[in-house]
């Protein structure tokens, strides 16, 4: 079979900042596409060492740019699109992450509004060693390094909303977004409702790896180098984002409080685990209940996201068939590019 | 070294249902000891079938009763209390799980009022295989039944809270109580700081798994017979309970909302971490932003509550020396009885 | 003086159910102009009877029309447009309410979701009686019927949204939006800061009356015939919507949860009331803590709505000085208009 | 008819600092009784400058005492207390406010947990003019002096809890306790359900006024000379705390997060006012959604409490039947006392 493999590599003035408005797309593919593309970092590659404040050296209206929109033919409102992370590798040997005035879980913020200065702004400069699979925490006002693994990620993937709105990058909601979920790493296959003609995929956000909650609000940011297969999934919606890995199916919620995130993920996995087994609602409420994970996604942007997760081994045989095993295919077509390169 | 074991068996009538309110302690222990205790379920063992209704069947001011409270010697407000679970075995071969009308994350309750009916009440019975480390969750319309893995723990453990307050053993909070995370299984030591002499432990709330969030209000709930090992940290308080594996620090937080349960468990993990290392509190809050880990322990309870959770191998060596190694001597000391049982 | 007084009555096809998006204005207006505009109710219109369920009439793209937007010459970012409304006027005899599927404070959302089926979907109609200023509450399932006074509004007033965002009419924001607070009648003088040129104001969501929070997600729903004053303060931003009546000051603030939006709120009267009379801050948090009011909102909508309010007499002489009083101004000009019309 | 009057003056040492616990009863009176009584302030006298910091001179376990409990005879689970205020006096010519260390709705709490340090402690005290009924603010830092009218209530009045449990005063709920409403001022009746033997009410937290939400975390806080008529409503249950005035009915609702406070009071006054009317539940919930007010109670506590506000005149007549006449009687016995002294 032969791979049909296109490349995406932004100039610095195609770099979007709001996910929909049906600007013109910089990319269209069939289903089933290799996408090559590269991302910039949250900080538009700005802040490239600690004296670099963000508030100083960033234009706010030009944070977290992502690549896109990718238009997946003959997608339309109703149909699901699937994108597969075949790798994420970062694109430089060093990445930054920072506090950012009035941002972060342990700080107040413009929504949680309170009396306080911000906490003061640092700049935390990270060597990323590609070979051995490591990036370097150092401290800057001392104690011990810590070489921490690469876990590369995406925190920004979205298609464009319904309704005709049109959300910051920074947000996440039922359109994708800036979910900032450890879980968007290579290997998994993300699903989204399309909402609007094309699609409208666009990715961005790279982190080396980010804690659970991003509490800081920044996590180990860097431009990347990706690989996805875009796929397409006539006559099936997805209300809220959904992650697939070999062994697991996810769900995700995007709102606020962090509890109404934790429903809408529960509450997706719940139905979507009763489709796919045939049990009762009640029955799979159940059985998620006893063998269900819920790692946090981001308790930090303008909606806070929490993912729900469950082992496809406990579908009882199920979860092989998800979306027509799709995840399956697209894997196999990951390893074909990258056997071919 | 010659261990002191001790057992503690309650009868029915000797069963808790607040922590608090100084009643005869039920056992008095050295720091040190080893207790072999049992634990009755969170329903007082009247839910045996599927026709047995808790709203029927239970007593509503005799839900999750716990064991104790154990007394431990020379413990006084400011010092804490060191409890490591040796082992956590199901008492029977059989375990149920229920919806409960207003209560779980995915319906009305107390708390999120709403006009709805409750949903349907119904029970599961569980087969647990000791041997085989498994319980057989069977759905009740219909679908396929699931094999799922033991992983016994306790969702309540705690001691009596400050300031004269008492509270049912169904609240999470400052003091323990019902956090219902899966992470307090065996091989974790649990860290509880003392507010009233003697401490006063109690537990109670097996459960032969639970997933994260206990998103229908209950577990695959069980009477238990529970080894734990008792300790005292003389002069070091604990703000909120914390939880030490082999290989992981974590921090408890339990209120609402569920951020403010999240804010609580990642300040106390981001202290917790600079005081072990040096690292000002700036630098703690990055690393633990990059490699921290946020599962969710309870969304249903009257309180909610988040685990902060951090690898001892990304402190930079200061992992080994928490409380001058008393996880590690308590491992021993549970490893010594299980060798000589 | 002279007036400028022009009409805005949209056809049906003019409606738009978002703010933001840059289309075309329906109207352009120089500051100080009079609009005499006319707006349709949340339903579009189409529930006219008990037996028009919404869910079934309505076409949910169409949901919640709003008349504009009207380009105010001479606005640009950072300036503050002020909107004071003369009149707010029943365009009709009777008028609407329902529950909606999945849509209220007291059932399962989208957000909060649950298990639950929807509550029944309910219609009322009101007998509005513009003579005597009433409009007629009819149990739909026996008991007494109750006279309301009228007591007219606006829910959805605002901007276009920064940073090239497009948000439904549904969701309130810093741009204003749904906000759906009763303070919205006819006196008082909206403030929202300017985020594109010309401001891009629009008006709609009429209420004869609303209780505070709405709480089962729809007030007294009609049609209107509104006059407003439009007036632009050039160089001063308003963080967050602003009201101002005769004898208050209030601020605005929608997010979620409801405490962050009480937040919010309360932070931008204290800073706003130290401004105005020269206390520092915690004197400013000092006074409002003892002579603010806090009126909810909506507890319904994709925000949630608290409102801050602080009595003019309490800021000490300041009170008369806002925005070199400009309100003052606008009521006149109202009076003005009444009075030659 | 003659008045049982009794009076209630603890000394220091007779103060409480929780509900519940089962004290021996400070006072035992029948249903009926008009009880003179003082309260100490929530600092306990302790904060009489600007130099008292309440962080140096409190002892943060003696913080919010409380005058009782009292015994109400005949009181027993199931039935409901009616407490009239016929009079709250402040007891001195001055009272105070503070900001207190992590304490407040605008700065970070133990609970919304973050990394700031405190805001400053600043303590206002407060010119008391009974004769005028006036309170005056001296800002700390210049600008203008404010005399604010007089409206004193308490902000703590409750009965021993439910199930065992002991709470703090500084919290409310189910059971009363430290709602902080401006609405509990003389002239209105509350109503408690009692949960034990004799109910074991108390109160305390006199404010001079009180802004709703009380932002900054204290009132004008002040020494009570207050007079209540005590009386009992046998057989009938109050769910969560209730309010009534001559014009209208409350109902309360303490949790967090601040909608489900919201959501409590909401479903509480509507299945009230279906109660007494006869409508069905969701004409009542239509009838609450265009004529209800949502006044905030506090947003500081360990559980937020909204208040939900009914003019009787909108019960369709049913209004005057509330508990059989109890307030109108109360209020006639509280002028009998008045008229007497």
């Amino acid at each position: 079979m032969s791979l049909e493999v296109v490349a995406l590599d932004p100039t610095p003035e195609q770099y979007r900042y709001v996910f929909g408005g049906a600007p013109e797309p910089l990319l269209r593919v069939r289903p089933g596409t290799v996408v090559e593309l590269t991302t910039e970092d949250c900080f538009g590659g700005r802040v490239t060492s600690t004296g670099d404040l963000p508030s100083r050296v960033c234009d706010f209206s030009q944070l977290n740019p992502v690549t896109g929109p990718i238009h997946v033919e003959g997608a339309e409102p109703g149909d699901t699109v699937a994108v597969h992370f075949v790798e994420i590798a970062p694109a430089r040997d060093w990445a930054v992450s920072t506090t950012f005035p009035h941002f972060g879980a342990l700080t107040a913020t413009h929504s949680t509004a309170m009396l306080h200065d911000p906490l003061e702004e640092v700049v935390w400069v990270y060597e990323v060693d590609r070979e051995r699979g490591t990036c370097l925490f150092r401290p800057r006002r001392g104690g011990p390094e810590v070489e921490l693994p690469l876990d590369p990620m995406h925190g920004t993937v979205g298609v464009a909303p319904a309704g005709g709105e049109v959300f910051a990058t920074i947000t996440p909601g039922a359109h994708g977004g800036n979910m900032d979920t450890p879980e968007l790493r290579a290997g998994a296959t993300a699903y989204f409702g399309v909402n609007v003609p094309g699609a409208q995929l666009s990715i961005g956000d790279g982190h080396c790896r980010q804690g659970e909650g991003e509490v800081c609000g920044t996590a180990v940011e860097a431009a990347m180098r990706t690989v996805v297969v875009v796929d397409l999934i006539k006559g099936a919606g997805t209300p809220w984002p959904r992650l697939e890995t070999d062994d697991f199916l996810m769900s995700t919620g995007s709102t606020r409080p962090l509890e109404d995130a934790y429903r809408i993920s529960q509450h997706d996995l719940v139905t979507w685990a009763a489709e796919l087994t045939g049990w009762d609602t009640l029955d799979a409420y159940q059985l998620v209940s006893q063998a269900g994970l819920a790692p946090t996604g981001n308790v930090v942007d303008t909606n806070y996201t929490m993912v729900a997760k469950l082992a496809k081994a406990y579908l009882g045989g199920a979860g092989g068939s998800v979306a027509d095993g799709v995840h399956d295919r697209l894997r196999r077509t990951g390893a074909d590019y990258l056997a071919q390169r």
